[in-house]
């Protein structure tokens, strides 16, 4: 369904870098390691434009409540209409952000996540992107060769409004192991 | 792709009247409402056996990382081997819970979720089933017809592993329009 999202800005120090180390898939270590991070960085992915037709199959298949399978009875929920399940925003985001940065890191995954808001309803037709902030850094406790970055994400539409919030620890690889925090 | 998956146990005191209310779809005043759910009760959802075909495609649509999409890859990863996406896991969650119980009661909704953790990799021909706990309850601080639930909900094997742990207040219209707390 979805096609590769390019990253529309990104205002990091290491731009530049970064796509170029993004496009040497043979040198491992020219991927974004744990380091390449910095507190305060932000970066823009996507857009992508949300359909009823997925917002009504992503809700058949996994959440089918009535604000996200039809509009008359969604006119009658809380939401007022028809609206993207809670969890089809998270999974849109994830996808940007794979596309967008996380498949060009040494990433190992995520542990959890911290908090999610669903702040305002996703509808058809919107075009969305991602706002990712890097709230902070961390070396792990146990393995030398490993660290966190603690995320922000926000799903934005046209006008950037905050549809969701979404904290998250990404476990990363780094490039030369320090010592455990 | 998911079929309806019944409950298969449920420890709460009112489990009959639970499911006489939900079949009489006729009167929106039996399905359960806020002042049915009590701190402490405890019900399981599912079973759903959960595929490598279905692992792999929700991957390549929402989050193309190598320990989802692939075998060989996923060997070298973290994981160990092949497992499902963590939203997937969340999203396999929903739609039992949404069977399970949610489509049965006055639910608006929820505004988010307080903490999710991955514990264990979500295997390919696992059996899972959902342990719904109410953690707690409380009556809207604005309107006096709404009340939270809190619930934990837990993702299990066929073993009573805990795969993901997931915390979330759902909104519920009440019964009898109380005191704002």
């Amino acid at each position: 369904m979805a096609g590769l999202v390019p990253a529309i800005s990104l205002r990091g120090p290491k731009r530049d870098a970064w796509h170029k180390a993004g496009r040497d898939k043979g040198k491992a270590m020219s991927k974004r390691h744990w380091e390449d991070f910095e507190a305060g960085s932000v970066a823009v992915y996507g857009p992508r434009l949300v359909t009823r037709e997925e917002i009504v199959a992503f809700a058949a298949e996994f959440d089918p409540q009535p604000m996200h399978l039809d509009e008359a009875a969604a006119g009658a929920t809380l939401l007022g209409g028809l609206a993207a399940s809670g969890w089809h925003s998270c999974c849109l985001l994830m996808r940007m952000i794979a596309d967008g940065f996380v498949n060009e890191t040494s990433s190992m995954g995520a542990p959890g996540v911290d908090e999610v808001r669903w702040l305002k309803p996703l509808r058809p037709g919107t075009r969305v992107r991602v706002r990712a902030t890097v709230v902070g850094t961390r070396a792990s406790n146990s393995r030398p060769d490993v660290g966190f970055v603690n995320f922000l994400f926000e799903l934005l539409d046209e006008q950037d409004n905050v549809l969701i919030t979404l904290t998250s620890p990404l476990m990363l690889r780094r490039r030369a192991a320090g010592a455990a925090a």
